[in-house]
């Protein structure tokens, strides 16, 4: 039903804000044809600024070839912005009624088997679709800011979204150069977001309880978790911390942890059920590497990062 | 009272685990004459064996003018090791009463201007000291695993500890090549693992709400905040990513969305006295840096991080 999404050339990607001017910038960077749906001439200037900025950084990262800002085609009417589009991101604000009335508008406009993908933070593709009349193409294809550097793109359907559509997301979000995470559940604040919120909850809680200052949050990720987590993420991490026995040592060994207030936030309860999905799941991710083999190689990760760091603030 | 930091040339390393196997391993990497204390001399090849692995890393990294590991002295015997120990870096088991009693024998044999730092990470120093005849001199200096690669340690004093010794701590591990971040207040689990807690804790809700898989956790953190959070902490990366207004404009702004659903952890109320901890903290972190200085600074660290990663994977 849906067109190979290796065959995508031209992309439309609507608003002109840091995150619709990162989704251009990305997109010409892995060389792309993409048109830009400004709401206003007066917003070119500003948009230029921040594709200019992350043109940068994309030149360093390594364009894709034939990549160039020359494929860029500015536009004011939607209707024409959306002319040809074979994939289409939208970043519009985050307002219901907007993104409602431009879903409307898209979905009269734009043949149905072209996917359009949504960069919402806020909001629910359910929501975002209601009044659109060809909703199964509609996705959810949320990045993470700064989105011309940051490779995760949650994916997420809604009510009326085709299945079919998530999963094509995920694989053009691929092609494109994306780490695309298909979630299981529409949630709010996807996965990451939740991840991050928590943290930043906590970190709020420690400061108004004078147990830290910004700074000393700030000093704790950037040299403690983080130069790890790039490498593993925190599964992988305890999972290889634990050796042989991996993540089952890690909630059978240190599961009692859980109780102690190590944060304000309660743990689940660590059912059978919960402990066989985590150790599974983290000897799915494994496979057939051993543990020594994954603690070594997270080790050169953690030392061509503190390394790379070490020069960029050189430099 | 207690010696200049810069004047510690020989170190005792406690505990032949891979905590003290990776402090010894640091310590002799920065040019220091490092002790170790084995319980058993069955320990020993155990202790080569994380010794040899850090030593690659650290080599990788850049040793410090001199740094051997043939200035590296094996004792099983605590009286001798702690002989001309000008700093102890404590790394024995995670049990009380083990501590207890080291801290007892170390408070008689040690003189009393010679600092002790703990890297227990469950217990809290006015318990470990408590039987110890000299506790003034004793800090946790809480490290993070593998503690031969993060620079992060966690430096608090108990109910006993001179100020101090917490202070020269703080220049001490400095000057040692580490991050030190002396913490306001004796708390569960400190800063860095209660961030890093309360992003577990939502993980294993995600997971036993089959919301996310261990590997949909881990692909949001590698590819999400990860990269972003090795350049700017979590604080910083809001304050930024608001321009001009900064945290405030965060906070002022986006302050509603600490009661949207985004995590099973409450927010703190946001009152007008932690509004301005907040913004008054991230604005003296920035000093006199303009926004989109730092905007460039991150997007430099980012790209640098990135490709650092992808050469360490294509090996």
């Amino acid at each position: 039903m849906y067109p190979d999404p290796i065959s995508v050339t031209r992309i439309t990607s609507i608003g002109a804000g840091p995150i619709g001017g990162g989704w251009a910038a990305h997109f010409l960077a892995r060389g792309y044809d993409v048109t830009a749906y400004l709401h206003d001439t007066s917003e070119t200037e500003a948009f230029h600024s921040i594709l200019n900025t992350a043109w940068g950084s994309l030149t360093d990262l390594g364009l894709a070839e034939g990549a160039s800002l020359d494929r860029l085609r500015i536009v004011t009417d939607l209707e024409q912005a959306l002319e040809g589009a074979q994939f289409v991101q939208e970043s519009a604000p985050e307002r219901l009624e907007i993104k409602q009335s431009l879903y409307a508008q898209m979905g009269e406009v734009l043949p149905p088997d072209v996917v359009i993908g949504s960069s919402t933070s806020g909001l629910t593709m359910s929501e975002i679709q209601a009044k659109c009349a060809t909703p199964e193409r509609c996705v959810i294809g949320h990045p993470f800011n700064p989105p011309y550097l940051l490779p995760l793109v949650e994916i997420v359907g809604g009510d009326k979204t085709a299945p079919d559509a998530v999963v094509w997301a995920g694989k053009f979000y691929e092609i494109a150069g994306k780490a695309p995470l298909l979630m299981k559940k529409e949630i709010p604040g996807f996965v990451a977001t939740r991840l991050q919120e928590a943290l930043w909850r906590e970190a709020l809680h420690m400061v108004a309880n004078g147990e830290a200052t910004p700074e000393d949050i700030d000093i704790a990720l950037m040299n403690g978790p983080a130069p790890r987590m790039v490498s593993q993420g925190q599964c992988m991490a305890f999972h290889v911390a634990c050796g042989a026995g991996g993540m089952a040592t890690n909630l059978d060994q240190f599961g009692p942890a859980l109780k102690l207030p190590w944060t304000r936030l309660e743990a689940p309860e660590l059912t059978r059920e919960l402990r066989d999905r985590m150790v599974d799941g983290c000897n799915d991710i494994a496979g057939d590497r051993h543990f020594e083999d994954m603690a070594a190689q997270r080790d050169r990760e953690i030392v061509a990062v503190l390394r790379a760091l070490r020069e960029a603030r050189l430099g």
